[in-house]
């Protein structure tokens, strides 16, 4: 028998019926303060999934972080809004007690076959099997469920880091140990980026995204195609203005597809 | 007496208590087919600007268009789902009838000066006055209501145009009359572009944003400075695929401050 994957564990929910769900934060993906976000993403996400009347597959998902999230249970409660012929809109909430803890809006939908065309260029970067993994960081256990090989823009906050020239960071991402990417790994992956303002600005401050939103381009053939291989990440920053800064990202796949693209805005104290 | 802005006009709200409002679509901005949707999005920001438990100022937006909206009446909800010191998020719903015809998310805050970086770049472009104005589209009410001076870009739909190298628009746009530029007016230049798809391959096809996604960069002191001068729009599809393209934005203020960022999610049919 094959052993739970971490994220798996970490996302499972147990179903109460009519769009309800109990869960548990996971210190496997537990944060400086609290749990990784992109992993509250990927189960907020996952309530939309196991829904019994989803139709098609994700193609677009924001979630509000509303406010600290503790160790431990939490509610999920999932809504469908609306459902059209083709596409749907469902309303998230996730509950610690009687607060709200993060909302979440999301769009799915049935896929045709269209004219398509990729705008956007993938960094020309050398193979991950060239570039040395990054260290975990030891306050930060979510980090030791990637295996992170960075082209350009890691972070290091040690004294006397230098501050760079610009936020933009280049790296091949995979889950470790690895695991075929589907919708609740991509949605994690899309916040796996390490704080702008710490790449730009080697300085430790208070931060939290606050809301983040990501856009599916692939659809589930797409992401099993990818298989367990390493996804190529770019992220950037495009202002840091008293206390919020934004950061637009894109995931592509090991053969060239632009997986996803996925943009949050960012509390930071000073 | 100064006549009322349309703007003014198109997004009041009649004000029902808790949260709850009335209103109706303005055929000063119609579009080809129902609303405009920058104005059904700043109606929905409306709704939280005027609620009297506001709590500093808008930061991030997200509107989903769950459905065609049919001219006519609408109520809108606004909830604050969680108030915390700083920070407040919303839960909006517009209905027609007993039909969710929108949902949107917002996050407010009260700002504090902190450490500040621009890393977006402003194209280098002429000033509005050395750029002819673009001809409104008579099946679009909307586009007379915005001045709208193209450097890259335009829409050109006639027989015999030719498809663009990419779908990447740069242009001066301001409101038509001219009016100073608030949260309001800036949430609906934020969906100013005309649809990526038909900027990059000029074939009509029918088309809707389903997912729209702005971040506040400015507070209202810098939007009040930058009067009812022009902002320089920028914006460009990442991909289309299946169904599907993305747009992502920047709104500059006329002295080079960067105002917002705005991300969209667009359904094409073939």
């Amino acid at each position: 028998m094959q052993p739970v994957h971490p994220i798996d564990d970490a996302t499972r929910l147990e179903v109460l019926g009519d769009g309800r769900y109990r869960g548990e934060t996971s210190p496997l993906y537990g944060n400086m303060v609290g749990p990784f976000g992109g992993v509250i993403a990927a189960k907020l996400l996952n309530a939309i999934l196991l829904h019994p009347r989803l139709l098609g597959e994700p193609i677009a998902f924001t979630v509000n972080y509303a406010g600290p999230i503790a160790d431990g249970e939490f509610s999920i409660e999932a809504n469908a809004a609306r459902t059209n012929r083709s596409t749907q809109h469902w309303s998230v909430e996730l509950r610690q007690g009687e607060q709200v803890a993060a909302t979440a809006t999301g769009v799915s939908a049935a896929r045709r076959e269209t004219w398509s065309s990729l705008e956007a260029r993938r960094p020309e970067v050398p193979l991950p099997s060239e570039l040395k993994r990054f260290p975990t960081l030891g306050r930060a256990a979510w980090t030791e469920r990637y295996d992170m090989r960075f082209v350009k823009g890691g972070l290091d906050l040690s004294a006397g880091a230098t501050p760079a020239e610009d936020s933009e960071s280049v790296l091949w991402v995979r889950d470790d140990p690895p695991r075929p990417l589907d919708f609740v790994s991509l949605v994690a992956l899309s916040d796996v980026f390490f704080p702008r303002l710490f790449v730009r600005r080697p300085v430790w401050v208070p931060i939290g995204t606050i809301s983040f939103t990501t856009y599916f381009h692939a659809d589930s053939a797409m992401l099993a195609a990818n298989g367990d291989a390493a996804t190529l990440g770019v992220a950037r920053a495009q202002q840091f203005r008293n206390g919020y800064f934004d950061q637009s990202a894109e995931l592509w796949g090991a053969d060239g597809a632009l997986l996803a693209t996925s943009h949050q805005i960012v509390y930071y104290k000073e």
